[in-house]
C-alpha cells in the first residue's frame, strides 16, 4: 500500500480538486467520479481510471472496498488519504471514502453507432447539469437508443451531471456534439426530427415515434435555438392545464421518451 | 413610505428569517415567499401578505412593483430595506427585491372538493422539497384535480418547494394530511388507488385511469411504505429498459400524469 497522504496541500491532491472546474477538466482531459455505484457505471462502460483517492476511514461497504480492490488490478494509482484529507477532496455529502480521476473518453458523434428506425434524445443547449444528468437517466430507463448533447452549456462529465445521471452518462451512447455536427448526422441518418414547444400546433401524443425519432428538448429559459426551427422539424407540444405556462424540461422529456416506447411497443 | 430599515439585526428582519426553518414555520403559521412569480401565484390563490419587505435599488421590473403596489392596499405591513438588509432576508440567488411573509392557508384534506372521476396525485412520505415542487409543477401542468402530500418529511410551503413548484404549491387543491386520513379520504371517495412501484407486474400503461385515480407516488429512498401495500392498491412499474433500476421520482410522476390524461383524453 502507498504512502497515506495526511497533507490537504499534498501536490497529487491539489491537481484533484482543480479538476472541479470545468475549464481543467477540458484542458487536462480528466475528470472526477464521486460516489460507489457511479465509479461501479463508468468501469462497466470501459472509462479508464488513472487515480483512485481511497480513505480507509470512510470506505467501509462492501462495495466500495471491492471497487478499490478492482481498480488496483489496473495502472491506475492508488493515493490513500486521512479523513480530513478526503473531505476536501469529496463533492457535496458524498462521504464513501473513494475518488476516482478517469481520463475523459471520447464521446464524439462519430463513434455512435444506431440500431434502424433508432430512438434518440437530443439535449440542445440545457444549461443546468442537474437537468442534464435527470434526463440522461430518463432516457436510460426508457431505452432510448443515444442521448445526444447539442451545444451542451456545460461539460459531459460536470459532477452534478453524473451525480443527477446515477452514472447513465458514462454509457457510450451518450455523446456530446456542435448544434451543426448534430444537425447533420440527423439528416445523414433521416431521422424524424421532433421538438418540444409549448407553442406548437400538435399534440405530443400525435406525432408518430415508430419510425424513430429524435426528440429535442430545448433551453430551460430560452427554449429551442433557431437552429431547431426549420419547417422539416416537426414541433409538439404537451398540454398545459394548469396555471404555470410551462414544464420543467427533465418531466417534459419524460413524457416524450415514455410515450414514444409507449407506441413503439404498442405496435410491436 | 415607511422608515427605511438599514440594520441587519432589525428586529422584524430578525423575525423574518427564522422562518427559513421549518420549525418556526410550524409554529408561528406564517412562511416566506420569494419571488415574483411566485408572489403573484399566491395572491391569486387567496394566500394572506403580513409584511412585504422590498428593496428599492433591487426591485426594479415593473411586475415587482406592481406586486408591491397590489400589496401596499391591503392591510399588510410594507418595510422598505437597503440592498445590504435585503441581502440576509433573500432566499438563494433571487434578488427581484421583495420578499412577502404571508400566513399559512389552511390546507387540510377535509376542505377539498373534487369533480367526478377526478385524477390525483399522492406524494407519500416524500423527503425532498425540491422532488414536491417538482411534482407539484408537474401535476398542474397534466390538469390534475388534486395533488395531496401525505406524511411529507417536509412542510408545503418550504422555499426550495415553492421554487420548484414555481409557485403551483399554492392551489388550494394542493393539501397535507396524514396517511391515514389520506387513505380514509381515498375510500370516501371509493377512488381506485394506483401506485408506482418498481417491482410491480402490470405496466403502467395497462392501468385504467378513466373512471378517476389516485396515483400514489413514494418515498425516494424507501419507496411506499407498508400502508400502501394492501391488496386494493393496484400497482404499476414503467419498464426500465437501461442500466439504472429506477427513474426519479418526479420522473415517474411526470410519465404517470400524462398517461393518466392521455387515456382520458383519448376516452373523451
Amino acid at each position: 500500500m502507498p504512502e497515506l497522504i495526511t497533507s490537504r496541500q499534498n501536490a497529487r491532491v491539489k491537481e484533484a480538486v482543480k479538476l472541479r472546474a470545468a475549464r481543467q477538466r477540458a484542458k487536462q482531459r480528466r475528470f472526477l467520479i464521486d460516489g460507489v455505484r457511479e465509479i461501479q457505471r463508468a468501469l462497466a462502460f470501459g472509462i479508464e481510471p488513472l487515480e483512485v483517492f481511497v480513505c480507509p476511514e470512510l470506505c467501509t461497504t462492501l462495495a466500495a472496498k471491492q471497487i478499490v480492490e478492482q481498480i488496483s488490478q489496473s495502472t491506475a494509482v492508488v493515493s490513500p488519504v486521512t479523513a480530513e484529507v478526503f473531505e476536501k477532496l469529496c463533492f457535496g455529502e458524498r462521504i464513501e471514502g473513494v475518488l476516482v480521476v478517469a481520463q475523459t473518453p471520447d464521446r464524439s458523434l462519430n463513434r455512435l453507432s444506431l440500431p434502424p428506425s433508432p430512438l434518440v434524445a437530443v439535449l440542445a443547449g440545457l444549461e443546468k447539469p442537474g437537468n442534464v444528468g435527470a434526463i440522461l437517466r430518463t432516457a436510460d430507463g426508457a431505452g432510448l437508443d443515444a442521448a445526444i448533447i447539442a451545444d451542451g452549456q456545460t461539460d459531459l462529465f460536470n459532477p452534478n451531471t453524473i451525480r443527477a445521471s446515477l452514472g447513465t452518462v458514462f454509457a457510450p451512447h451518450v455523446c456530446a456534439a456542435t448544434t451543426a455536427e448534430v444537425l447533420a448526422k440527423l439528416s445523414e441518418w433521416q431521422l424524424p426530427i421532433i421538438a418540444a414547444r409549448p407553442d406548437a400546433a400538435t399534440l405530443y401524443t400525435a406525432a408518430d415515434y415508430r419510425r424513430g425519432a429524435a426528440i429535442v428538448l430545448g433551453n430551460e429559459a430560452a427554449g429551442l435555438s433557431t437552429a431547431w426551427q426549420q419547417k422539416e422539424i416537426q414541433t409538439v407540444q404537451l398540454p398545459m392545464r394548469g396555471i404555470a405556462d410551462s414544464l420543467n424540461v427533465s418531466a417534459t422529456a419524460a413524457v416524450l421518451c415514455y410515450e414514444a416506447q409507449r407506441q413503439r411497443q404498442a405496435d410491436a
